[in-house]
């Protein structure tokens, strides 16, 4: 059967194995030329091509309801539910989404991205279910680095003392350190169980895909142990103690054989109550590249599918914001043994593999575990040290009662360092990192604070590291600087709570905070062309805001045009706007920023235009306004001085 | 040894076991007076006076840290360090705090007011420790309740991974349910491998408290056993399985014989790496009517010592606003199956036990665990159940990310109840419930609204559950509504972002929300009085705001008085602000509300007090700004107007 006539999951079920093996080769196919041309998450998805297609065949997905956990490696499933003849449109602008989305396909029962959620979502269909009496099967997919989350393991809690609830969970250990010990002993309990043969996960199965272009060249049969890392700490431990906290167990399940993953799951839908089913897998299955070195595969930009190598681009980039972060604070730890790194299972992402690497002492690494990330962070400079807590502006969402409750209540010198903050592109809605502002401006105690550019970055980690009078925060965007000129020592504090005028104009003020203040600076060229001189102000801090600069600045301006890549609700121009009326200032602020509803995947540039953030845009949106303010006349008020200069 | 007499906790040091036993009646005599007087938690703190007095005893606390969990059951602890001789004013103004604080001893390691804390913090401690290469004892204390919490067991996942890692968890297990062949197994695991013995449980200990009026009167040597709930789910099995996350697990020992817990915590003191020690103990030990009901006499208000009962009110007193919500939402709930109530672990406090008892299919309680309550009402919501989910506005900060991920980026009907917005009283900065107008005004698709009176409370919670186009929720504040009527039956909805002007003048306009819509009115009523005449508006929403309402009014006034209580950072004048900003109408926002600092414990009356938000200072605040803007002349605009009519 041809993947492409595939348009709905019940079509598995009168299918034999090796048409079933057939297809995950098909599915392994496309998936990598998808994400080789388009970016996206690679090993997850190719990871779970034979548990999808093995979970599919035993459900009824016209009733069933399957979640799956952050839904990167969801790929498999969106090709066997509607979606493969657009699934070269991935993570595009109006395309297939990189997650998993309820208003693209009714198969996608909960929408994800963010880790550790598939459970609670599924216990509650399952307990609605019962509830209505009616009769389906709920499955919960999780991955290992998930189930650290702490809403994972609250979930696990409940449903295990649920006896009469049915609810699958199929574990995802695509880490697992595979001993033959552990692999017999847990054939052993599942033979005294179920009678049925659990074979070890040794045996390889690469058949399939051998007659494979390009997939065969690159194959490898070995199937090499990983170290245990951070990241997944108890997996193996509560694997083995699933069973105590009231599921029943079914596993380790060779997670590459459809025979044996079939029989598995035959067996736990026959189970009442909570049932864990436990595969092994491999991340990147299939791929040989991946297989090998499943961090740097996890998720990419386009690249050259035989060689594995990132598709290089047009001209020579910046340094990104995560690299120039993670080199700084590395520079300034080394001299520094009290700066102590965290990170939340993103040392990539953040870039602090640098820092580990070359300090190991010096970062620790949680895995997904924000809340306890941050606390962590609290109990670490309750004892003088200096902790600096790098998460994804989206990610630290999940640890907001800490920042409030745990650092900032108790003014704890904790530096948060908030990458990804703003538009971020491909990801979609659910990585946005739009909300920041507003979430820590109303939380006393804390400084937030943005830089104009790569350099600034730099000067802010200094700052964050030097203010110990309490919580700190810098946030920055996703991707490359602007190629400004960094230092490799020697950078001095900001002031706290300062910002600077970067341009002196007479006509209009503009106020920028954080990555938009290029985007005035640029805004401010473009209304040159129309003889309007603007003064562009770098706020640097949203809290406390540099009153002392602005409002006498809005004063004699008459009007404050703020710019800000951030929600608009709550959020910079709205700190201003409070500013200025606490000094009984009583100018028009126009916010300019992200209006109050979701900012879909594209290219961050895409979204930028869409949301009229373009410098350009910002341009004429500024001139629009003036010339609203005054119809029919010149629209400056010092046209005169400026045609005299 | 008098109690009175100890000022530091090294002073327990060369106390027999029988002065110890000796203190400990002594602690339970202050604890239970100062109780009975001041309010505050009963049951916690009785409950641990053996165990920690046993722990300081073995500890040296000018070097070593402990952490206590949520801080509700750190009385003695308190009493123990240096706290006795200002005890009376627990919780009252400028007294001591009824949570930990970092502020009020150097003895509280790490502040505390939420739950599942304490063992992240601890572990930061132990790594700061062995960074700055130093050598002390770090310890948590948490209890069974609290290990629910997802943080609580990301905090146990990264410290099982640290072999090396001195670190030692008390765990408070005070519902556990004592059987002889628990109690066997167990001793018999500690006698292989300590070879201590370990008693079992079941030895009453009330000896030391026979002497002590009124104690003994009330005491029983019955141990009764209770159900096990919800709230503790994994509790028994988590404890079983911590040696398999890595820990070393030494118990269950009786809580209440000083000489069994020394000898568990000098065991766990040689150990290295994480250490376990699990404390079964009796919550309100020591006072039968308090042992014997452990719900009811967790935290309270004044009591009778004798009776236990809650000293009454002066006069009668209105329905509480959780009360209203709970018979009201019951009501509701008897007709619509699909109503599902949620709470996690507060269903006394949110009133949530009405339903319990009526419709228990119909109420489901997750425990200390609101990351998970939230995303299972986000599937309860996607099979079309109608989830209401009531944690109050300071608990609701731990699920953020859930909120806005999970329920409003999907925009999926959840209904959230707020209870406890706005200043909480002697509950202290760890629990006002100030900032979650800010913290979800900022989340697209969400509707936000709160009632003026306990009425109004009613027809909002008839509107969010009629409500299905998406999340919407309603804050209510602490206490007892205004002694309106109420209705049993019949309640309409109300218009969704609709607002309602309650009085109108023709001096001055004030646009309140919900709590402070009385406020509002005795104002406008002392404004009256120097016969200036209010508009006031109840705004019923922040979010949609009814800027048709407002707006023009604002323009007829050409000034705003806002009135929240809440946060102003980003809050409900915020949200007025930005309304006219966007729609280019440039007149002064004046927000009253809570500034931008911690609000410290003290009755609700004297917080608000000192934020100048009583009804005479909010009149007082706006005669001045009245006076301010038109200096040495009539204060209003429509004087002759007043004064014709």
């Amino acid at each position: 059967m041809q993947l492409s006539q595939i348009n709905h999951p019940n079509q598995l079920r009168p299918l034999s194995i090796s048409e079933l093996q057939d297809l995950a080769g098909q599915i392994r196919q496309k998936h990598l030329e998808t994400v080789a041309t388009n970016g996206g998450h690679l090993g997850p998805g190719l990871g779970v091509v034979e548990l999808t297609l093995a979970l599919y065949y035993t459900l009824d997905l016209d009733r069933d309801k399957v979640t799956w956990d952050v839904g990167h490696q969801a790929y498999p499933h969106k090709l066997l539910t509607g979606r493969y003849h657009q699934f070269h449109t991935l993570r595009q602008k109006g395309g297939i989404a990189g997650y998993l989305k309820r208003g693209e396909s009714r198969f996608d029962a909960f929408g994800a991205g963010h880790a550790s959620t598939s459970i609670s979502a599924a216990l509650g269909m399952a307990l609605a279910r019962d509830l209505k009496g009616e009769n389906f099967k709920v499955a919960a997919a999780i991955g290992d680095g998930s189930l650290t989350g702490g809403m994972a393991l609250e979930a696990i809690n409940h449903a295990g003392s649920l006896p009469k609830t049915n609810l699958l969970v199929v574990l995802n250990d695509n880490e697992m350190s595979i001993s033959p010990n552990v692999g017999a002993l847990s054939q052993h309990l599942n033979q005294l169980r179920f009678k049925t043969p659990v074979q070890s996960i040794e045996r390889a199965l690469e058949d399939q895909l051998q007659h494979l272009p390009p997939f065969g060249e690159v194959m490898s049969t070995a199937w090499s142990r990983i170290e245990k890392g951070v990241k997944r700490l108890a997996i193996p431990k509560v694997g083995a103690v699933f069973e105590e906290l009231g599921f029943t167990y079914i596993g380790p399940v060779d997670g590459h054989n459809i025979t044996e993953l079939i029989a598995a799951f035959e067996q736990a839908h026959q189970l009442t109550g909570p049932v864990l089913v436990h595969v092994a897998t491999v991340k990147g299955k299939g791929y040989e590249l991946a297989e090998r070195e499943r961090v740097g595969y996890h998720a990419q930009s386009a690249f050259n599918l035989a060689t594995g190598k990132a598709i290089p681009a047009s001209k020579p980039q910046p340094p990104s914001y995560s690299k120039v972060f993670a080199t700084t604070l590395t520079a300034l730890a080394v001299s520094n043994p009290k700066a102590i790194a965290i990170t939340a299972a993103m040392p990539t992402g953040t870039g602090l593999d640098i820092l580990q690497k070359q300090l190991p002492q010096q970062c620790i690494d949680v895995g997904i575990a924000e809340q306890h990330a941050v606390t962590l962070a609290a109990g670490l400079a309750c004892e003088g040290m200096r902790p600096v807590v790098a998460i994804y502006s989206t990610f630290l969402q999940r640890a907001f009662d800490q920042i409030l409750h745990d650092v900032c209540l108790q003014k704890l010198p904790v530096f948060f360092c908030l990458d990804r903050a703003g538009v971020v592109g491909s990801d979609g809605p659910t990585h946005q990192g739009l909300y920041d502002i507003a979430y820590l401006r109303c939380i006393p105690n804390l400084v937030l604070m943005a830089p104009k550019d790569e350099a600034e970055l730099q000067r802010m980690i200094v700052t964050g590291l030097a203010y110990t009078d309490g919580p700190i925060a810098v946030r920055y965007p996703r991707g490359n600087g602007y190629g400004v000129p960094l230092m490799d020592s020697g950078w001095e504090p900001l002031p706290i709570g300062k910002g600077e005028i970067l341009r002196h104009g007479e006509d209009v003020l503009l106020v920028a905070y954080g990555s938009m203040v290029y985007s005035a600076m640029q805004a401010a060229a473009h209304l040159k062309e129309y003889r309007i001189s603007a003064t562009v102000v770098n706020a640097r801090f949203v809290k406390p805001l540099d009153a002392d600069l602005i409002v006498p600045l809005a004063q004699k301006f008459g009007r404050v045009f703020t710019l800000e890549e951030g929600c608009l609700m709550g959020g910079f121009g709205s700190a201003v706007a409070e500013s200025l009326l606490d000094r009984q200032v009583n100018v028009p602020v126009i916010r300019l920023g992200v209006p109050d509803k979701l900012v879909e995947h594209a290219t961050p540039e895409e979204s930028l235009l869409e949301l009229g953030l373009t410098s350009s845009q910002i341009g004429d949106r500024i001139l629009a306004e003036l010339r609203l303010s005054q119809p029919g006349t010149p629209i400056f008020r010092h046209r005169s001085k400026v045609e005299a200069a």
